[in-house]
């Protein structure tokens, strides 16, 4: 099958993968190709804490799009091959697999490179060009099979980094059965997912299950038969430093967006570090898209330059590009809300909208709200924590976040509201589902926004 | 406390004690007077079926508001007190507690009447003005008690109505061990609640679990020693005749709205039979407002009246009118969405907008898609089957069903689009929440709409 159109794709993530399938929607005869380094095809990086838990009963569960799906699809997926350059001028990739070396055309060119794990500056931490032995960052499945081999019950693990992935760790560990030192250079957990003031229900948990050090930064690793002993860990405000011993460690400290070769051919790199791509998921280079985690987006409640690092973000990008570079037409949403969630240690969270801190230069007031899942009558009800920003000249819900059970699909709705730039006033009067074994007849959904109603009335008396 | 604005409120159900709350925020000093004919003071009447299973221990957990909490608010309620008559003249109440007149003026009324059960014509089905034993309807705490005495593992169980409540209690007894047969008069369950190809799971369940029998009225009872021996039920096509043994037979054909003392001041009752009220909950008549089961309103989608029977309205229309009748200002949205949600046997169904049948007169298109509640990878997910109807000619999304696990919550999501007149365009690139123990990257939710939206595009070409 050859078509008039070439279509490249470099990376088979989410983004990668999810392009290639949307551009062969659109034009069922274009030449694609995709170029990925790693072993496996299109798979889900967020499940990987889920297969080393054993939820997920194998690493290869994780793969969405398999091989033969790309070849049912006519797609060309070369596995293990790094693109070594691309010649911006004549429309070429060379890459290389093994020995072999690749040559191709493209019209379009789709930039999913991804990101590369931060590693903090741990002294000890690299040993002859690789991380020390017992030491792993956590983005393939190849480093999920690698932590999932060393676990061990009773043994110790430490994680540097108290973000979702980190939680979402500690919690893998916590399952089977190891003993978890959480370190976090910040006086707070999930710095960017919620508001330290909604971090309770989560520290309550970490207390009692895990040891959470926050405010330490992990300075220096010590070895024992070349593998990972201890980590010294330095409290922040006294610069007292303590000796954790561990059997592994586990680097959780975000990642950078992989540009090396956007910036190669000249792709416009933002603040945050990520390519910049416009509503079509276009780079500044014509006919290069670039879409997921390597590049970077407005917010659009800030209209900030956000890098995302969320796949479902990712995915709704890679739609953009793929239908784009295929020649059919989809614009993205002119910003990310941000929509995010995960579950550790019994407590789902969830939120939408970018975070207080990230709102300096916006004047946002919060209403807050402690509310159940169901009907106070109704036994087995939990608590929901709900908080809800908004825009104090328009009146506008800017953001939420919810922590308890079953926040994600509540969360959403807020996503839909901040979309449709919904006033608090109306969001209020929303009319929710109501049963007694589902939910109250008043959500915490619509009382949070009773409260930031209440406070903004009260403002302008 | 003697304040000068006197309110009285007719119906102590979650209406008239809802808009008692409310009124009492807005005006500390008002003297609040509730009459309400039954024994109980504001109480779930939507959690009866579960106070009947046992899933609710006992029936007083249903009160949500107590005496002592109306006494401690300064509401002075009388209970098992009956309004005889309304002099709106001059705004007088004249009620009945036992032997005692009570004669309370006020500034506003609100009617919080509730409805009555509809008793379909079967023959004997009362005797000396009652119902025959062993038959029931449920509105009422006492209903429930009633019920709940009569229940016996392994007895026989008739229920004539298939819709909301119906099932409900199908479920209960069946949780009870009962043998339970369903009869409906129309081809189909759950009419005004989902769409008929919306049923099929809880079809399935029905199938397996009860007697299900559509498409059959019941025509009448025979007694034994002075209590419900069989119920003859005939096929509405072939007028074959059948009896069911039965040792329960309860009524579920829904509720006709009590509007007599509304009709005696003259308040305008709408062609559904409920008392017209406006965005304010005000009646017709000056100083009067309606709220709950006993009024009707306009469709936000379909411009029609409609008389509503949902706890989670009634709330809503209460809120409004306790703060219009306190002094306040509160405007309803200008229509009811119907957001709607139930659970039975397993299965959760949940909607909003008109169902496909009150849709006549309006372009509607629908898109239908059978998604998971977690990703394909991660164990545990369960089928969402979800519909959404669009507006051909503004793309606005106007209804959506769903029907699976975890739906209620995702069709508040649609509440807020169709709240907000959002399009089906950009509510499909909703960014929802993703995680793999909690939702997919791209939910039902918004796959859904990509559907409706292919439709929409492939009738414009």
């Amino acid at each position: 099958m050859t078509g008039d159109k070439k279509i490249v794709i470099i990376g088979c993530g989410a983004g990668g993968g999810t392009a290639a399938q949307f551009a062969r929607k659109i034009d069922r005869k274009a030449t694609i190709t995709i170029f990925e380094h790693g072993k496996y095809p299109h798979y889900s990086k967020c499940g990987l804490p889920y297969a080393i838990s054993g939820e997920i009963s194998e690493f290869k569960d994780l793969i969405e799009f398999s091989e033969d799906w790309f070849k049912k699809e006519h797609i060309d997926l070369f596995l293990e091959t790094t693109v070594d350059e691309i010649d911006i001028k004549n429309q070429i990739i060379f890459a290389k697999k093994g020995n072999e070396q690749i040559k191709k055309e493209f019209d379009s060119l789709i930039l999913a490179t991804g990101a590369k794990p931060f590693i903090p500056p741990i002294q000890n931490i690299q040993k002859e060009n690789a991380l020390l032995n017992g030491v792993h960052v956590l983005r393939t499945i190849d480093d999920g099979k690698r932590i999932s081999s060393s676990i061990k019950k009773g043994k110790k693990a430490t994680i540097v980094g108290a973000g979702l992935i980190g939680l979402e760790m500690a919690n893998s560990f916590y399952k089977k059965g190891m003993d978890v030192t959480i370190v976090e250079a910040l006086p707070n957990i999930l710095e960017n997912t919620i508001d330290n003031d909604m971090c309770e229900p989560v520290l309550k948990e970490l207390h009692e299950k895990t040891k959470l050090c926050t405010n330490h930064t992990a300075t220096k690793l010590e070895e024992k038969d070349g593998t990972i002993d201890r980590v010294f860990i330095k409290d922040n405000k006294t610069n007292e430093e303590k000796k954790v011993e561990t059997d592994i460690l586990v680097i959780a400290t975000g990642a950078k967006p992989d540009v090396s070769l956007a910036k190669s051919i000249g792709c416009k790199i933002g603040k945050t570090g990520g390519i910049i791509i416009n509503e079509k998921a276009e780079s500044s280079v014509k006919n290069v898209y670039a879409v997921g985690d390597c590049t970077e987006y407005k917010d659009f409640i800030t209209k900030e330059s956000v890098c995302i690092g969320l796949g479902s973000i990712a995915v709704r990008q890679a739609i953009a590009a793929g239908i784009n570079a295929a020649g059919g037409k989809y614009n993205l949403p002119k910003g990310v809300l941000l929509t995010r969630t995960s579950e550790f240690f019994g407590i789902e969270i969830a939120a939408v909208g970018p975070v207080k801190n990230a709102c300096q230069n916006i004047p946002v007031l919060y209403g807050k709200f402690k509310g159940s899942s169901l009907p106070d009558y109704f036994p087995g009800g939990k608590p929901i924590l709900m908080k809800v920003g908004v825009h104090e000249g328009t009146d506008r819900i800017v953001s939420a976040q919810a922590v308890g059970i079953n926040v994600a699909q509540r969360i959403n709705t807020f996503a839909c509201a901040i979309l449709n730039k919904a006033d608090v006033e109306d969001f209020k009067k929303l009319e929710t589902a109501y049963a007694p074994p589902i939910a109250p007849t008043l959500d915490a959904l619509t009382l949070v926004c009773d409260v930031a109603s209440l406070k903004l009335a009260r403002k302008r008396r």
